[in-house]
């Protein structure tokens, strides 16, 4: 079972990279390239992030994409979420009408588990990620 | 983006069922009922469920399925694991070389969540669940 899904880590990976490229625009080919996501696939992750408002597309000779706020302001939640929500538990999945306001201890461990990773996702921003000091840089080879 | 897959929560519906039923035997049309499973998806969960050990069934004319250890000894992971494992990012998902001994601060935070899903079911035991104190029991209907 994956924590997230494909196509919100690989939004995740174009996010991160574009990041790295500050205000440059990058043509999706080369995101393509540098994030190893299949070029179709990230056309469409990339198209779903530009609705959501977190990049922006220049569609001329120079074109491509870029953040369309700065990293500091965008958390890994608002990329997941723009391609697969996370969801919490509102109500009892099974339909009781007495569990309607209050969900069973199964039901209630496991929106905790659920909003533990809404939390922690909430918490990091994309920012943070690409400044981290680290010997090994997101999505690049290290000479 | 679920926490948990659908498989999963069915079969942890069926296991929280039987831990409340003690050593009784319940057959498969009333374990689905009473977890509003349906019930042919509910028999391929608990055969899983059975070859990993966690259920066991009696054939005969008073069929069903049974804990095939005590509540206190299963927890939310060792149901969750059976059906569909957590996954871990034990290696770069971009297959980059330099990476393959040391997780990127983007796959790093990702699987530190994955740890924490992984940690929290593990510390829960069916049992727990059973047994927590609260007006709404787990998949029944209060008068």
């Amino acid at each position: 079972m994956m924590t997230m899904c494909q196509s919100a880590e690989y939004a995740l990976r174009a996010v991160v990279w574009l990041a790295g490229q500050h205000e440059t625009t990058v043509s999706t080919p080369e995101i393509a390239q540098r994030t190893r996501v299949p070029p179709g696939y990230l056309s469409k992750v990339l198209q779903i992030l530009a609705r959501a408002g977190l990049v922006e597309s220049n569609p001329g000779r120079t074109g491509g994409f870029r953040l369309a706020r700065p990293a500091e302001r965008i958390s890994v939640l608002d990329v997941v979420n723009a391609i697969d929500a996370v969801q919490r538990i509102r109500r009892c999945p099974l339909g009781l009408k007495s569990h309607k306001h209050a969900l069973c201890p199964l039901h209630r461990r496991l929106d905790r588990v659920a909003e533990m990773v809404e939390r922690a996702y909430g918490e990091t921003t994309i920012a943070r990620i690409v400044a981290e000091a680290t010997t090994v840089k997101p999505l690049c080879e290290t000479a």
